[in-house]
């Protein structure tokens, strides 16, 4: 197990998930089981969209959290197991529902933005799988567990409404753009790592220090992740990227660049994402005023002072792999970007 | 308090809700303010739904319910308001997820069904107050309460997902009729109602009483909703008829007339309901065969079948101002058809 990463100076190898990986990867196939378990259902949607989320995988970064935090802690059961599935339950509700399309983007022509599913669907399995992760944590029987992840869910949702509301507006301030992130991402992170502790039934200081780590690396990884959309890196990889701009979406990156800009600047700002009124050429000059500006470095400056919080706040925990896994996995977020 | 009805013979009066409103009355007026209090945000969007739905009211069948059982059950406290808050907002979030319109129904070109909300802001109110019910329920911190409202949320989850697979065929049976609705419909009916024994501490076979009530409420509540839609006397009162014809939706009228039709009709029935070929003549021409195949009355015998079996469910009750106001709520479902 245990990855060598030597902390302090020079790493001797790219900052990965593969040791969070290993360290979790028994029981996230026990946790693939109980999510295909739980869509048993006569109505065939519901059993095809477990498949298609078990083969579809990707990071599978929540779960990890709550599987590795419990270990961390020390936790020897089982309930981390369902714990865990109601996490990437929430998790995928929430893409699903992010994935519904609005009149206005259909009346623009778009395509939607999930291939598979209409609208209605989208929304119905998602309210499915949520009430389903609300029937596994009864079961469960924890009152706190219940509490921490309603909460999330109720901030999650608020901080989406908060996010339709102040959409394309490019005043929107670098405090208003880290509210709508920790509430629609950071949160769900903070929850998944502290419901590790809950199990585990430690004091509530290490509950404490779990949530600030995934809280702290929720924020990161989505600085990181708004960052990327306009990464040279990327395009060079063949990723798609500048989709953000497409959308108007107001991202860090931005909101630094039109508040540095001058008035020329942030007449394009205003056209291109609050007016979505775009040429081809757009996007690369967006590129070139985020270049100008410095932003995207900056931008992950920011990232990188929400991943030493989160570092720090493990801190309380004895070393183990668990903790070096955790911790590796804020660098992976972070150094994902070079 | 109390109303007259004389139960084996001709009534004095058409049955009516007024019993029940008059005998929940103060109890509802402390929901809505719960309902006000826990959607306070500094997001506007939300308060201004909970405004929107206090002002808009409508019939509050389900908290009405659970406020109404709870007192059939002899209880004194104060936690079934809390829980009819919880009710409603699901049954809220339900309404304003069911608002959401499919990428084909724009491409049809029909109006969004919520004039207010857009598709992403039903979905996420929608998601935030389904989230605000489970943080309100942990408060109230009852385990069997939390496991009959997470199971009603996924089965009505479930039983809209399954409407939404077998709409617009005409081959759906009465028995996949009664599926979808005892799911979209009434398993909230029945958890309302059971909630009441819930908190009142009653035993199980009060509780399975009063759910059986509800389930069979809400099964009769649901037929004659779908019966009003081709109702002539609906029609004379200057209300719409024919949106669920328009929209193809497959209700017991048009089973029954279907299943009772030659190969001309459920031709005519496939064109209009399957194909959504409609011309201005077709819905007359719809409840033409619905009255020569004695379509709507058999749907109201059904109705009133499940509406003798919620009556007789509530038989272990001894009498009381309740218990009378609930049977003539059942009463009121059925007969607001004439």
């Amino acid at each position: 197990m245990g990855v060598v990463v030597d902390l302090d100076g020079e790493r001797e190898k790219k900052p990965s998930l593969d040791a969070l990986v290993a360290l979790t990867g028994e029981d996230i196939k026990k946790v693939n089981q109980l999510i295909v378990d739980n869509m048993q259902s006569p109505v065939a949607l519901i059993p095809q969209l477990a498949a298609h989320i078990v083969a579809a995988g990707g990071k599978r970064m929540r779960p990890m959290l709550t599987l590795a935090a419990a270990r961390l802690c020390g936790y020897q059961g089982e309930r981390h197991l369902g714990l865990a599935a109601c996490v990437e339950f929430i998790h995928t509700a929430t893409l699903l529902h992010d994935d519904v399309v609005d009149e206005s983007d259909l009346r623009r022509g778009k395509p939607s933005a999930n291939a598979i599913w209409d609208n209605k669907a989208c929304v119905l399995v998602g309210d499915f799988l949520f009430s389903r992760s609300f029937e596994l944590m009864v079961a469960d029987g924890s009152l706190e567990v219940l509490a921490i992840l309603s909460n999330a869910s109720a901030v999650i949702a608020e901080g989406e409404v908060h996010q339709l509301m102040t959409a394309n507006d490019t005043e929107t301030s670098e405090t208003a753009y880290l509210e709508v992130i920790e509430g629609k991402t950071a949160k769900l992170f903070a929850a998944a790592a502290r419901i590790g502790a809950v199990v585990a039934e430690r004091p509530k200081v290490e509950e404490e220090a779990l949530d600030a780590y995934g809280m702290n690396l929720g924020v990161a990884f989505q600085i990181i992740d708004d960052a990327l959309d306009y990464s040279a890196k990327q395009a060079e990889l063949g990723k798609t990227i500048g989709d953000d701009f497409r959308e108007g979406k107001i991202t860090l990156p931005v909101i630094l660049a039109f508040r540095r800009g001058n008035d020329e600047e942030r007449t394009f700002w205003r056209r291109t994402l609050e007016n979505l009124d775009q040429t081809d050429d757009d996007l690369a000059h967006a590129m070139e005023l985020l270049k100008k500006h410095k932003a995207l470095n900056d931008t992950f400056d920011r990232a990188r002072h929400y991943g030493a919080i989160a570092r720090d706040a493990l801190g309380i925990f004895d070393d183990s792999p668990e903790k070096a896994a955790l911790i590796e996995a804020i660098d992976f977020c972070i150094e994902r970007a070079y």
